[in-house]
């Protein structure tokens, strides 16, 4: 590791927090989630805590479920990522603002433009975690009747980027002159016309919005499957990723880096941050009755439907709830990457379905510590030995989690030297320690 | 008149001003227009003087005009309408704030999505200038080689519109309930899914968002041709319209209510508002040198190129600036509606091209009174008796303009009892006296 290396932190922004219970906590507000002042109050308590960053996610119950199932889920009633994002931008002076845009449903001219504002409305704090959607019924909300087939979603994904970096490119950084004596606004080789002729988009360009503080906004990606990490190592600054194991951290790591090196780039200008839900408190045992508290309010019909979709779709209503998970189970037609591992963890520990669904649907599978902020800090310092640049955390509740994670294991990752106590720099490239774009000047 | 009507008074919000030319003005700020202190700061102007509402446009340059003519334009360099909105609405208390957003290349899904959080964001402030967009350079940005025809743009908008308000009506008032004890988020009867399919969208719902403060934020039209008139009289809130003499703002008025009588609403929640340009000074004669001086300003090949698209797209070049404005002038194949208005004006002042042009390329063919603030009164006090139920500034420089009529005009108005002295309420609806939709409540 190399000396004096800072850890990256940042945290998913949601009003209530990211544990499928939270709203259910005895002290959970229970009002409205479509308020603008959660979100203020838990983006002030991550920047009083210097933390990078703020991930505004753009994922809604999918309707397709039984509706006796989809009352019991939350986050209908979230507010648009991007119009967060404006919003928080002119409230905040320091955090990185990250919202997600798809690039299965959005135009990139539009994406383009508006984290160009994103950029200039917060002084050059900005992101765009560029995701591809493979949700069937938001696809059904946008003209489709399903999803593109999840290659094509990453081909599309790809040159959107692209055009979306290029229409950043429009201006160079001097091309407004605005000479008041001549009548003349901008320097005419100073505008670069995109032109763009790809096989999904047909771009013309130029983007009517001047070049951004940060040049071009971070570009956060999360993905794990074989287009995604090569998109994320070709395109992305920032890389989210979810793992249970330091093993499997360090795996990705080293990928994604050596990816990165073979699309020319400097590994070192890729930081990866591993998903974290952390839960807090004075002992072990307490912290781990906290988080004992929050996965008892899963509701057993929901915690059910989750397991069936990480188990990669598997209809469990053939099998007992309180019987051991069946050695037999069928394989669905989804997403595959959760199934042996949840099957081994029945396995080793003797669960029944609802105690394995209980342990899996509250942290939506990502890696849980709930234990001492020292312990925790221990943890983390571990996996950023080779695993990780730093994290990107799930805070079981807002802004609780984020308080006690501040409190506890911030100042001892600071007395250790990892963490930062004070912003480097105005921009979230520079608090990140990446690469500023070349400034574009008229040659 | 109906004793009492209050006159309704928006403004459009640009950061420099309107007047092609306000960048140039000596006392203009040289400084960039992507910075939000300016829109905050003319927003506040406006509050303070208790506008109804602010529009931000979204008309860039048209940039397949020739580079010498392109480079004297302002425009490239502004926030996105949205985005500045977002930032608005949590910065003001009490203004609307209507964002333009094109049908033409937006999708209904996150138009609905964004201001419906516009509308949480604000209280219930969010307005949606719903456009169609013609422009071919704009078209260009969107895959598209040229903009659809215009009865096609329109039969689009239709369609949007009705989507758009049908995934607002997706979620009773008090659908969410977020039982606690059960575990109950929704109530399932408070779920409408739309099922939308139609000749351009297929959308099946739900939105993703709360049902907003106003229900349904305020549409703003400005359609002017038939297919146009036909679309605000059907869905807008507030049309917004453009006219040289009050005679044409009466017909257009009484066609407006009539329409909207005609597809069955009451014409008293259809608010006209005209464009108007005010130049405020101590005297006529003052405020006319003001608005000479601006007009002066204009570089002639501008002025002269934007004579040329007011005139129908006719090339000018042939043609002494000169020299009289010929009387036998060639048709061009654009917008005719301003052609023989511009060929009258010139023929009763013997005005030479160029001298046409700079009288209507600063204020862009907006209605544009250059006196007292009495007399500006006076004016408006006739329009508004049969031709419009409030005025849509278009201020030539801001925050100047702006601060000149809120102190010379604004009192007037007040003290005539045509505009309020303070607030009616805390939505834009209730300001602008617009009917609420009724509650959505489980049947």
């Amino acid at each position: 590791m190399t000396a004096g290396r800072k850890m990256r932190l940042g945290s998913f922004l949601t009003a209530v927090g990211e544990h499928m219970a939270a709203w259910r906590h005895p002290d959970a507000p229970s009002g409205d989630r479509a308020s603008f002042r959660p979100y203020l109050e838990i983006a002030r308590v991550a920047e009083d805590a210097l933390f990078d960053l703020l991930l505004i996610g753009d994922v809604g119950p999918n309707s397709d479920a039984p509706l006796e199932t989809l009352v019991l889920n939350h986050g209908y009633d979230r507010l648009d990522p991007m119009m967060l994002t404006a919003a928080l931008a002119v409230t905040t002076r320091h955090i990185g603002l990250v919202a997600t845009g798809s690039t299965s449903f959005e135009t990139p001219y539009l994406i383009a433009r508006r984290f160009a504002s994103a950029d200039h409305l917060s002084g050059g704090r900005a992101g765009w975690n560029c995701v591809t959607t493979s949700n069937v019924s938001m696809a059904r909300n946008f003209s489709q009747d399903a999803p593109a087939a999840h290659d094509d979603r990453y081909d599309r994904a790809e040159e959107f980027v692209d055009v979306v970096r290029g229409l950043w490119d429009s201006w160079d950084d001097d091309a407004f002159v605005r000479d008041k004596a001549s009548g003349v606004y901008f320097k005419p080789e100073g505008l670069h016309l995109l032109h763009h002729v790809g096989a999904h988009f047909k771009v013309r360009g130029p983007l009517d919005a001047v070049r951004s503080p940060q040049g071009r906004p971070v570009i956060v990606q999360a993905g794990s499957s074989e287009p995604g990490r090569n998109l994320a190592a070709r395109v992305a600054d920032v890389v989210f990723t979810t793992h249970q194991t330091i093993a499997s951290a360090r795996d990705f790591y080293r990928d994604i880096r050596a990816r990165a090196a073979g699309f020319g780039r400097d590994p070192d200008a890729v930081k990866v941050l591993v998903a974290l839900m952390p839960v807090v408190d004075a002992t072990q045992a307490a912290a781990q009755a906290k988080l004992g508290e929050l996965d008892a309010l899963v509701h057993p019909t929901l915690a059910l439907a989750r397991l069936s979709h990480a188990l990669g779709g598997v209809d469990l209503s053939p099998y007992a709830p309180d019987a051991p998970v069946p050695n037999n189970l069928p394989k669905g037609i989804g997403m595959q990457s959760r199934r042996q591992p949840l099957l081994d963890l029945a396995a080793r520990e003797n669960l029944t379905l609802l105690q394995l669904a209980g342990r899996t649907a509250g942290n939506r599978g990502h890696w849980t510590l709930a234990d001492t902020g020292s312990a925790i800090a221990d943890h983390m310092q571990e996996w950023f030995d080779g695993g990780a640049d730093g994290f990107l955390l799930v805070p079981p509740r807002t802004p609780e989690s984020l308080r006690e994670f501040a409190a506890a294991v911030v100042p001892e990752l600071q007395r250790r030297g990892l963490f930062r106590t004070v912003y480097e720099g105005s921009t979230l490239r520079s608090n990140l320690g990446l690469p500023c774009p070349a400034p574009r000047r008229a040659r």
